[in-house]
């Protein structure tokens, strides 16, 4: 049996999910624009999961934008809010995901842009530090701004609320990924006092190819998808009825759920981590308020991306780094942040854990790791 | 039982794509970039999806770019060619759907856009003359141009390739969008001599959430979404693994249903026009080359969207107009570019057939429409 240590990444689909969208494949596939019986049963469908979506965080239903997934949704409030405003600046964390951190490049790249793009540096817990943010923001004046609420690889959970405020008093609209966050740790949109915040389905046991902005009712954001005026003209394209139909049921699963599954989780991830030191390990972002399900550690002198083989050979599936940026192989820029030692960093491997996980799976881990991780020692003892 | 008529607007799954996608959720759920063994067999599966609808027109699966939607691919070929090119101009034809038309007017109306929109007129039959529109494509020496292969009102099928060949003299970078062509007649993307063409699964009995821009390898796209460099670069976030691996069994499926279900759907029409004729409708693109199951029709002095409520009572579901548009009600700008009357137009009714569709289906289909049609003329002259 393969055990998955790697929920940050992508979650199985809950049962409850996959049977709420199962009839919407077949007996009720209608599109939701028709004005058909089974037209209306879909349109029905999406209304109910708009306003699942909507409890899980506190806002109205025409709060909720529906996109493919969390990276449109990033995309869609960054370049979206940019296409209304004037070009000035720009401010992100120094550890956003990819998504957020490519497109704030893309501004600032841009032939005709004058987006100026700042990095808000983190310490070496990976926390952005509220009074330099606050610096920076009344430094730069920006029209935008973006942190994270908890970041994929460290689980490092960012102090938003306050970033917002002074965002906020300077005019800009401030806007939070909350992929990672969702469903781990409780996410109030009122409470971040942001004007846009994204989720995603699937990091929560709901599908790919659906996920959402959450949004300021008064933000005007200038579309990704011309089209068919789907999502209050927000975003064009039949809806992807039995995905957000699964996201709906997700949030509401994410809710009641969380309370019993953080405490279960936390306890394991406690006892992975005295194991690990033991072992002599770091741990990054100790120092930090972490999400209860993310152990993000090296064991010095080996590699990350070896001993993520040996593990999943051995029956264990963890990360060395954000799946997401898999495709591009290269150091964590999360880590590089941190100002973590290069050799280091390299030796980085991610552990997320999710509802399907026990303490035996955690123990037994524990073993194969010791046993493992003795022998890539070994291995490059001889080596050199 | 309800009939279900409507198959331009969207298709229910079949069984065979729904069995390929299920494990998927599930069992076999992981994130395509992560580097475990539940990582690559999604990855694997994503491979073995682009072959498939590679092959199902004639490509190498490195020109698949797998979308969320055919909308997203539209607006990723007109904004992300524009956003490489040198703003010039751009001409569609005016039946366009609208994420292909709202596209090209956003590129028109862009603060720092230079481009400018023609659009190629129709003839009444809703063609496109291929002389005027070698005229106009001479005459703008345009960068992009766009026509539709099948259009999703009349069903009414343009000469792409001719227009193509004209349109790739002057250095244009040519585009189809066959999302409603593609499995009702055969596509071959080198016989159509474009650059770029959209497929989408949620048309061909696939699920909705997936679709693809073809294209040659040669083009240069700026991404609408930017992030972890998914799909080669070009359309960041985690794949939507059943989805894909649904459009790719639905374009095989496609491929060899074509012949068998064209000829029995062709038939089937044949009996509805017929019928329609008799009771005196007119029959819309009846003079050009049509899909085989698309009839778009008016009963003069019965308004379309109110017969579509009666059929849909008496259990057949048939759209008034695009149901993409159906959001946004009011004239169809395809039947407005034939020049057909207002008031005729008001009229219109589309009847598109799918694979599930029997002629005892379309018998009843007619009986029922000449009960409703007359008691609603009897209606309008009580009203008059």
């Amino acid at each position: 049996m393969h055990v998955y240590f790697d929920h940050n990444a992508t979650t199985a689909v809950d049962d409850a999910v996959l049977d709420a969208m199962l009839p919407y494949f077949q007996r009720e596939f209608g599109n939701p624009s028709s004005r058909h019986a089974r037209g209306m049963v879909a349109r029905q469908a999406v209304n109910r999961a708009r306003e699942q979506v909507a409890d899980s965080v506190g806002v109205q239903p025409a709060q909720v934008v529906f996109t493919s997934g969390g990276s449109e949704a990033n995309n869609l409030f960054i370049q979206g809010a940019a296409g209304y405003l004037k070009p000035t600046r720009i401010i992100v964390s120094a550890v956003e995901h990819p998504c957020v951190m490519r497109a704030a490049q893309e501004l600032a790249r841009n032939a005709n842009g004058k987006w100026n793009l700042r990095r808000l540096a983190v310490d070496d817990s990976g926390r952005v530090n509220p009074a330099d943010a606050d610096h920076a923001v009344m430094e730069q004046q920006p029209g935008l701004v973006s942190v994270m609420l908890a970041n994929n690889e460290t689980g490092v959970i960012q102090d938003v609320a306050a970033i917002a405020e002074k965002a906020r008093a300077c005019g800009a609209w401030m806007h939070t990924d909350a992929v990672q966050a969702f469903g781990k740790i409780p996410v109030d949109f009122a409470s971040l006092k942001v004007h846009a915040m994204t989720l995603s389905a699937h990091k929560v046991y709901g599908p790919k190819g659906a996920a959402a902005l959450i949004m300021d009712k008064r933000l005007l954001l200038k579309p990704l998808i011309y089209g068919g005026g789907h999502e209050n003209g927000l975003r064009s394209g039949t809806e992807n009825v039995p995905a957000i139909v699964g996201f709906g049921v997700a949030c509401e699963l994410a809710k009641t759920r969380i309370a019993e599954n953080t405490a279960r989780i936390a306890a394991m991830r406690a006892r992975i981590e005295r194991g690990l030191v033991e072992m002599g390990a770091v741990i990054f972002g100790l120092g930090a308020a972490r999400l209860p399900n993310t152990c993000y550690f090296a064991l010095p002198g080996i590699e990350g991306d070896t001993l993520v083989v040996r593990l999943d050979k051995a029956g264990f599936a963890v990360a060395s780094g954000a799946a997401c940026s898999s495709v591009n192989p290269g150091q964590s820029h999360v880590l590089q942040a941190m100002g973590i030692d290069p050799m280091l960093a390299r030796c980085a491997v991610r552990i997320s854990l999710g509802s399907g996980n026990s303490l035996a799976q955690v123990e037994n881990f524990l073993q194969t790791l010791s046993v493992v991780a003795e022998e890539l020692k070994q291995m490059s003892m001889v080596a050199i």
